[in-house]
Formats: structure tokens, sequence, C-alpha cells
């Protein structure tokens, strides 16, 4: 049977909303593994709208449902609709509006909160026992929840190739074990069934983040 | 050596820009061939812009290059800057952007106009000898613009899986020579080295749309 499969999108756009290249590749592989997918995003502003040229906030308001519309291609349902009995996984694509519109990383970083809707159905699949799968930035929220967590965002040493590795730190502050993986791999935390791979928190090849994703999206079904 | 490849983007979403997993897939499949890739855009406003959850227009404004901005991650140059002689091929993904930004399609149907930036590149990628790799209803614009040319957008009979089968018709018209082709095929046009897919013109599962863009960049990149 066919695996329900929940993903979570948080805009359009890596700067403020869901990182488009990560959603397409979720949903490129969830497809080939023909799983039944639904995408949800909140009904509600952006935390802001940014000029993706210049990487910088504009004055505009956009709605994140509306935005994250434009990845599922009209096919998005409000967030508050989303029930947990339905689904038999949840995926949660990575970019800045996961610190920015599910939670506000962006601005407090390890001493975030994390928006009530989001944090109750990653509690939620949680105690159903049902797993969780998180990309780039998106495994923060995993941190906060599930304490002690077994989780990925790419490597600790910053360099060119890992240009984000200082949020390892703020991860392990948060108590949970951090594992250094590589691009093409996904860390399963097989007793909180999370799976988690670095996909853009690594400076890499677009192919490499596709397959990276394709190992996290198969290891959570398998869980499923 | 690597080919490199020239992509041109029209926006950022189905219905007012590029078709943002035709784009993500043109983007992996080029990167898995070792290409080097620069995005494109034109510095202008978007033709409109749609509400993607209603499938509306509203009275809202966006700059096409800000906006295709979100697919590139902020690496997109300004389309009066393409120098045909720096690439070995040209790669237009779909999208309703082509029909609106990149001509007046949408409106005018086959009695159309191509913007004259795009026209002038198209025709001196052709001139050149150099390959043409388009998608979806991108290859409007190689039948306009290549008098008798093959391509593909898919098959001619309307039906659930071929909603936008009616397309054929116009371009029958226009004089170019349509050839009937599945999903995860490609037509190769050898003669005026133009490569086309149906896409997203199928109602297919995003995997096969994903493996047919693959065939696309693949035979582009053999004609390079």
């Amino acid at each position: 049977m066919s695996k329900r499969v929940a993903v979570i999108l948080s805009g359009c756009g890596v700067y403020d909303g869901t990182e488009i290249h990560e959603a397409s590749a979720v949903l490129v592989h969830l497809s080939r593994a023909g799983a039944k997918v639904q995408m949800f995003a909140l009904n509600a502003d952006q935390m802001h709208v940014v000029n993706h040229c210049e990487g910088k906030p504009t004055e505009e308001k956009r709605n994140i449902l509306q935005e994250s519309a434009r990845i599922a291609r009209g096919d998005v349902t409000d967030l508050t609709k989303l029930d947990v009995s339905a689904f038999d996984a949840l995926i949660i694509p990575g970019g800045f509006g996961v610190a920015k519109n599910l939670s506000d990383w962006a601005v407090k970083n390890k001493d975030f909160t994390i928006q009530s809707q989001v944090e109750k159905l990653i509690k939620d699949f949680h105690k159903a026992g049902k797993p969780l799968g998180m990309c780039c930035i998106s495994p923060i929220l995993a941190a906060k929840l599930l304490p002690g967590c077994e989780l990925t965002v790419g490597q600790d040493k910053e360099c060119e190739k890992w240009p984000y590795a200082k949020t390892v730190g703020a991860l392990k502050e948060m108590g949970c074990k951090h594992m250094n993986k590589d691009v093409k791999e996904a860390h399963v935390d097989a007793k909180n069934k999370l799976v988690t791979t670095c996909a853009f928190m690594c400076n890499a090849p677009m192919h490499d983040i596709f397959d990276g994703i394709g190992v996290m999206v198969k290891e959570t079904l398998k869980l499923a």
C-alpha cells in the first residue's frame, strides 16, 4: 500500500521560504517511491519577503500558503487541516522559511520558539511513532522538540564546503547529538524515527544534494 | 571539457513564471552531467502575478529577474548580458512565464510575438549551430523562430493525461512538425539541433516528468 506523506512548506525561495530544489527533490523521490503526498502550509504572512537578487528584505507582504502554492502547483492545504492520523510520515524541506516562518530561529538562534501548530504536529507525529524526515536547517525543529535526538546538518568544521557549520555548535548546546555526515548521506535516529540530511547546508553540486535527499526520503519511508 | 549551458528563467511559479520543478530537474541533470550552468532572466515586470492557491491574477507587481532569483538562489544574470559565444547550449524550462513574460502566447496563441531579446538569442544560438533544449510550453518559441522544425509537446489527443493537447493544433498551423511522444521521451530534431520534451504538458507523476527532462538535457548536451 502507498505510504501517505505530509510535506510542510514554508513559502517559496531559499531566503524567505522553502528551499525550492529541496522541496522538488523531496517530491520527485516520493513520487518514485509511489508515496501519496499532500502538501501543507501556514495561512499567515511570511516573516519577511527577500529580494533574492540582493539578499535583502523588502517592504512587501506575502502569504506563506499562497507562496507555497507555487511549489505545490496550487495543490497545498492550510496547515490547520493536517490530520496526523491520515498520514504515515511527515517531511519538512529546508530553506530560511523554516527559520523565519515555522520558527524564529533566524532571529533568536538556539533560544528560538516554534510556531505552535507546527510544534504540535511534529510532537503528534513523533508520539504516534510516525517518522519525520528533515533536511538542511529543518532539523533544528527536531532538536528543540525531541530532546537528546540524533541528527545531522552536515559537518561541524566550517570551510568553503560547509559554510553553515556553526549551526552544529548551537544544536549541541540544545542537547542533541550531531552526527557528521556528507551531503549524499542521511542519518537515521531509529529510536526517534528521525531522518536528516544536510542538503544545501553543504556547498555541493545540485545532483549530490538531490541524491542526499533521496536517501533521506527512502529511509523515512522505510520507517513508516 | 564541461559544456557551458545558459538557462533562461521567466519568473518563479507555474502560473506566472518558470515551472519550478522543470527548472529544478534541468539543473539537477545538468549538474550530474558536469555542465557549467549560468541562469539568465529579463529585468522587467511580469505580465501578471497569479495567486497560485486560486489560479487568479492579483494587483501585485513582480520583477521577472528577482523572482527567477528564487529558483537560482540569487545567482541569476540580466538577460541583456547573455553572450552566445560564451555558451555551448541554451535550455528554456516551461511554465506560463514562457507564454506571458518571454512571449504573449497566453494572450494571442499562435499569432503571438516573442520578446525581442529572447527572439534574438534563440536565433543566434540556432545560427551558431548550438543546441536548444526546451520543455513543456517553451517549444512554442522554436515553432515560431525555426520554421518547419520538429518538436513535441506530448500527444495530440486531449484526455485526462494530456489536458493541453490542443496546443498541438496551433503548433501545426504554425508550420512545424509535431511528434507524439510520451512524458519520459524527448524528440531530437537533429537538423535544427532542437530537443523537446512535454514535461508538465502531461498529467504524469513527478518522477516521470523529471526523467523526461533528463532525456532532454542529455540529448541537448550530446549535440553541444
